[in-house]
C-alpha cells in the first residue's frame, strides 16, 4: 500500500435519541444557526427534537437548500449569518444540508470573494465551526471534509480540513421517514463510493480491502431489506453505519482511487437534473465495462469475496460481478442506462463539452480516461 | 447494534519515512521530552531519525521505559519534566514505551498523587500532549486512550482522551528490525484484541463484525508470513495497519466486549513475568471452550466467514474454529497452555487471589465470570 496520513476528527454520536447529544456538543455560548432544506424535519419530528436539544442555546434558523445546493442560496444563509452574529452552523439533514453548510461556513469567514473556493480552489484560513445531524445515510458528509455546491448546470467541489463537522448525530430512527426513493438513492451512492475507492488495481493493502469488502457487502445485503421491509431499524442502523464508513476517508487510506463515475455523473445532473446516485447507477456499470481489463482483479477478488463466486477465470468472475452489481442496482429500483432516465446518444455531446469545460481530461486511477474515453462509457451507458 | 459515541482524533503518518513527519506534527516552540525503552532504536536506525526530525526543536531524553512499564520508573519521568519543564512528550517504543508514556503526560500536570490515577480510576483535568513513533504493531495504544502501567505484581489500567495521542507515525520498514519473538507476540496481541470485541453475542452489527472479520483474516494470513519471510515489508505494512485498527476504538463500537482473557492474562504477566501476548495465547483458548455455548453463535460466523467453513453444526464450528486459533497460535510460535510456560496447577491459587483482590470478579460480556470461572478457565488452561 501506499504511504498515508489519516486524521478523522468527527464525534459521532450514534443510536436512537442521539439528537438530545448536541446539546452538550455546542458551545453553550455560541450562537447557533440551524440550517435545513425543504421542510421534512418538521414533519418527521427531528426539528422538535433539535429545538428542544438547543432550549439552552441561542439560534436561529435557515431553510431552503436544494438538493444539490445552490451557491445562490447558500449566499443567502452566509448573508444571514454576517448580518446576524452567528458563529456556529448545525446542519440538519441530508448531504446537500450538510455540503451546503461547509460551504456557508467557509464563505462565512473568507476573506475575498466566496466564489473562488469552488471555481479556483482558494485556500481557507478559517471557518466557523460546523455540527450536523444527519436525517439521509449517502454522502458520507456527516465525517469528512469535502463539499459539492452547485451553480446553474455546474457542480463544483471544494475540501478542507476547516469545514469537517466537529460531531455528526446518527440516529437511524431519523431515516424510517424517508421516501423509497430516497433509501434507494442513499444506499446506492454509498455502495459507489466504496467501488469508487475498491474497484482499482490491487496494492496488497488488506485491511482496507477487507472493510471495503464488509461495506459493500453490508449494502447488498440490508439495501433492498430497506425497500421491502422500510420500518426495521436493525436494518437502517447497518445501512447508516456503512454509508459514513463509506466515505470517511479510512478506506481510501493507501490505496488508488477512481472517482471517474462520479465526474461523469456530475455532468448528468447538471445539466439534465438526474438525482446523483441515479446517474451512478447509470455511469458506474459502463465504467466497470469499459476498464474491465485494468479492473479484472479486483473484479474478481469482489466476486470471490462479496458475492461468494469461486468457480471460472478471472474474467468470467469480473463479466459475472458486474451483471450481479447491475442486479443490485434494479433491486434498489434506479436505473442503470440513460435510456431509463430519457437520456440518449443525443444528449451526449452536452455531456462531453461539460467534461471539457470543467478539465476533467484524466478520470480514472490511471489517470486515462480522457475526452474520448469519456464519450465510449457514455455511449456504452446508452 | 447499541448506541455508541465514536471519537478518534490522532492523526496517523503512515508508510517508510514518515518519521520525518513528527518535525511539522510537534508545534515549532514545544519541549520536548523524548521516551524509549531499552535502547533498540540506537542500533536500527530509528533514533537518527527523531533526531533528524527534531533538529528544529529544544528536546531532551528519558530511557529505559521497561515492557510492563512500571511506576517508579514512570515517577523518574515525571520528576523529569516537571523540574526540566517538558511541555511535550514523543514516545519512541513498543505498547509499553506508549502506554508509560501516556502515564508521565497525566501524572506530569496532575494535582495530587499520580498513584490514585492507576488505584482510584481519579479524573484528569489536563494532561501533556503526547506523540509517538510505534516501533512495535501490537498494543493499538498509538490510538487510543488507554495505559496499562505495572507495580511489582500488579498491572492497572486507567483512561481518558487527554492522554490519546496527537499523532502517531507508524513505519513498518522500522519493525523489520524486531525478533521473531517480538513479531508473534504482536501479531498474536492484535488478533486477541480483536477476539475480544467480536466474540461474544450477535447484535447484528454487520459493519463491526465485518471489520474484525477482515482484520482476524489478514492477522491469520500474514502473521505466520512475517515469521517466514522477515524481511517483507508489504506483510509488515499489513500487520501494522491491522493491530492499529484492532484497537482504535472502531470494531468495538455498539457491541458487547469481553477482555476477560487480558484481565486473567495480566496476573500471570503479574505475578510470573510472561510475555502479555503469551498470557493471552494460553488464556483465550480456555476462556473460547468454558464459553462456548454463549459465544457459539459468533464461533460459527467467525469459522464460516474468516476460516471458510461451510459444512457441520454450529457447534462443531465452533469447536473447529477453536482448534483453528490454536493452530494458529502454535504457527506463531506462542504456548497455548500454561504448561508451556512451566506453569501449572499449583499456581492457579495465587492468581485466583490476586484476581479477587483486584475485584476481577464479574467478567466477559455477561459479567458473569465470577472467581470460581476464572479458576476453572485457569485449571482448562492447564
Amino acid at each position: 500500500m501506499n504511504n498515508f496520513t489519516f486524521h478523522n476528527p468527527t464525534i459521532i454520536h450514534f443510536g436512537q435519541g442521539q439528537i438530545s447529544a448536541i446539546s452538550q456538543a455546542i458551545p453553550a455560548d455560541a450562537k447557533v444557526l440551524v440550517t435545513y432544506g425543504g421542510g421534512s424535519i418538521k414533519t418527521n419530528g427531528v426539528y422538535e427534537q433539535v429545538v428542544e436539544a438547543l432550549s439552552g442555546h441561542e439560534w436561529g434558523e435557515f431553510s431552503g437548500i436544494e438538493p444539490n445546493p445552490q451557491y445562490d442560496t447558500l449566499m443567502q444563509a452566509v448573508q444571514k449569518v454576517k448580518q446576524e452574529g452567528y458563529n456556529y452552523v448545525l446542519a440538519v439533514g441530508g448531504g446537500s444540508v450538510v455540503d451546503g453548510s461547509k460551504f456557508i461556513v467557509a464563505a462565512a469567514e473568507f476573506d475575498g470573494n466566496p466564489w473562488d473556493i469552488l471555481a479556483q480552489g482558494a485556500a481557507l484560513q478559517t471557518a466557523l465551526p460546523l455540527g450536523c445531524v444527519l436525517t439521509l445515510p449517502a454522502t458520507g458528509s456527516e465525517s469528512n471534509a469535502g463539499s459539492v455546491v452547485s451553480k446553474g448546470n455546474d457542480k463544483l467541489f471544494f475540501f478542507s480540513p476547516l469545514v469537517q463537522p466537529a460531531f455528526a448525530v446518527l440516529d437511524p430512527q431519523v431515516t424510517l421517514s424517508l421516501s423509497a426513493r430516497q433509501v434507494s438513492n442513499g444506499v446506492v451512492d454509498a455502495f459507489v463510493h466504496v467501488m469508487e475507492q475498491y474497484v482499482t488495481f490491487p496494492v496488497n493493502a488488506k485491511v482496507q480491502d477487507r472493510f471495503a469488502e464488509g461495506l459493500l457487502a453490508t449494502l447488498m445485503e440490508e439495501g433492498p431489506k430497506a425497500l421491502s421491509t422500510p420500518q426495521d431499524l436493525k436494518v437502517r442502523s447497518n445501512i447508516m453505519w456503512s454509508a459514513t464508513q463509506a466515505l470517511n476517508g479510512l478506506i481510501g487510506v493507501g490505496v488508488p482511487q477512481d472517482w471517474a463515475t462520479h465526474m461523469i455523473g456530475h455532468e448528468i445532473t447538471g445539466h439534465y437534473g438526474v438525482d446523483h446516485a441515479r446517474t451512478l447507477s447509470i455511469v458506474l456499470p459502463a465504467v466497470l465495462k469499459f476498464k474491465t481489463p485494468q479492473k479484472q482483479a479486483k473484479l474478481a477478488q469482489f466476486a470471490e469475496r462479496v458475492l461468494g463466486m469461486q468457480a471460472g477465470s478471472d474474467e468470467q468472475k469480473a463479466s459475472q460481478a458486474i451483471a450481479k452489481i447491475e442486479a443490485f442496482f434494479q433491486s434498489m429500483e434506479v436505473p442503470t442506462r440513460l435510456s431509463d432516465v430519457d437520456l440518449g446518444a443525443d444528449n451526449i455531446d452536452t455531456l462531453i463539452n461539460s467534461l471539457q469545460q470543467h478539465g476533467r481530461e484524466q478520470l480514472g486511477e490511471h489517470g486515462d480516461i480522457d475526452i474520448a474515453t469519456s464519450r465510449k462509457i457514455l455511449e456504452l451507458a446508452c
